[in-house]
């Protein structure tokens, strides 16, 4: 019998920000038929409340730093005031939704970064996956909605990468579920000319991949990003989708879809 | 077949400011036999947060005025900081917690309080508990743990008093459970003697409870407090306790145990 299939949706911080895109997203989202995930990422928010509080962000080599004043700015932006009206937002559309960190139910255990060149301070990387017990919420009808923040199963929260999360939980749900992640961002999708908004690469594999690198097609931020898409689907994911928020209706074909 | 007995466990600001005090309490709530919810409050630190976002308290008539700006540090510092690292914890301490709002699985509608002399704000009165929402979470073997928000069903999160989160959640389970209530507060119980710390009135029921108000022994903040645990009990409740947090021990016997 054919796993049932399971999408996992990724929001990141330009739809967050803006209530009319995120309220459009959030109807999206409802409508989609089968069973899903969302997580999203937090934004400039948590930046800008850190700011007010008088937390200077702290920065080595352009990467954030994440100290203990951080760490809680984040805990209440994205564990509170985000997921939890992305959550009242989604109850309202009839999406019997659950937000979520990965404290919840032991469900993404991490370590924190080890000290090498820089002191990440408190960022997990993701070692572990609970699938049963997230599974038990989807059995029950629930929407999970996990916010970027794990735990390391000793008490500390740690931050984590919303990408990441999208992408292990993934990974840990194609033990019981056919995955599809559905990465959602500013642009169309991967596109072959930077300057050009619709030149979408409609589909990507690991061979064509290696002509897009050869030919310099896809360059910089995106490399880690198809990286980390080619790592899930060598690890169970079947699909990941990269493009706008509109991938989510059947209208709309302009977006990457990534393959082994 | 007797019911499934229940507990439901409410702290408030006093043990959630102290980190020692919390530690302890949460290692005596993972000890607990039996089936369990917790419900906190929040504290002062929603107050010191908004105060260093420049947000005043507003307070008419000696209560608070939960407006919009308010209600966002709540969903930060009630949802997020104080309700995720209370989850963390609890998992350090093998209780498989989930933390959630009364948004989450829709598990408490309320309704906004009706403007009459006094416009509270975005304040919630509870409507409706979702016992068989709640019970699909118990029932999977995890724990909830419910911060003080609920939400109108419509998108808007309303701030709502903890003692009534757990008055409210315990009648509506007390359909499925034998369920009882534990007030763990400042006080060793309900005393017949003011000054007095030890004079713990050790049992209260709808008769002995009409003698101690004749007799003025209960008096001011007490008496909405015990009212609200009659309406509880009138409502299916089995019992409620009230005490310090030891009384969640069985070594001490000094706290109040209030039945019909």
């Amino acid at each position: 019998m054919p796993k049932e299939q399971l999408s996992i949706i990724k929001i990141g911080g330009n739809i967050i920000e803006d209530e009319t895109s995120l309220n459009g997203f959030l109807k999206l989202f409802s409508n989609l038929d089968g069973k899903k995930i969302l997580v999203h990422g937090g934004g400039k928010r948590a930046t800008n409340i850190a700011l007010k509080l008088g937390i200077e962000s702290k920065m080595i080599n352009g990467r954030r730093i994440t100290d203990a004043e951080t760490l809680e700015v984040i805990t209440m932006v994205y564990g509170g005031l985000v997921n939890k009206n992305i959550v009242a937002k989604l109850q309202a559309l009839n999406t019997d939704a659950i937000g979520l960190t990965g404290a919840d139910i032991n469900s993404i255990k991490s370590e924190k970064r080890p000290v090498k060149e820089i002191d990440f301070g408190f960022v997990g990387d993701v070692k572990e996956v609970a699938s049963n017990a997230i599974d038990k919420l989807i059995k029950a009808d629930f929407t999970p909605v996990f916010c970027a923040i794990t735990h390391d199963g000793n008490g500390q929260l740690l931050n984590t990468n919303a990408d990441t999360i999208a992408s292990q939980v993934a990974v840990g749900m194609s033990e019981i579920y056919e995955t599809s992640i559905y990465y959602c961002f500013e642009l169309n999708g991967v596109l072959s000319d930077i300057k050009d908004k619709n030149s979408v690469v409609k589909h990507i594999n690991s061979k064509t991949y290696q002509e897009l690198l050869a030919n310099d097609i896809i360059t910089d931020g995106m490399i880690p990003k198809l990286d980390n898409c080619f790592d899930a689907l060598k690890n169970g994911v079947s699909k990941v989708h990269i493009g706008n928020t509109s991938m989510l209706t059947k209208e709309n074909e302009f977006f990457t879809t990534i393959t082994l």
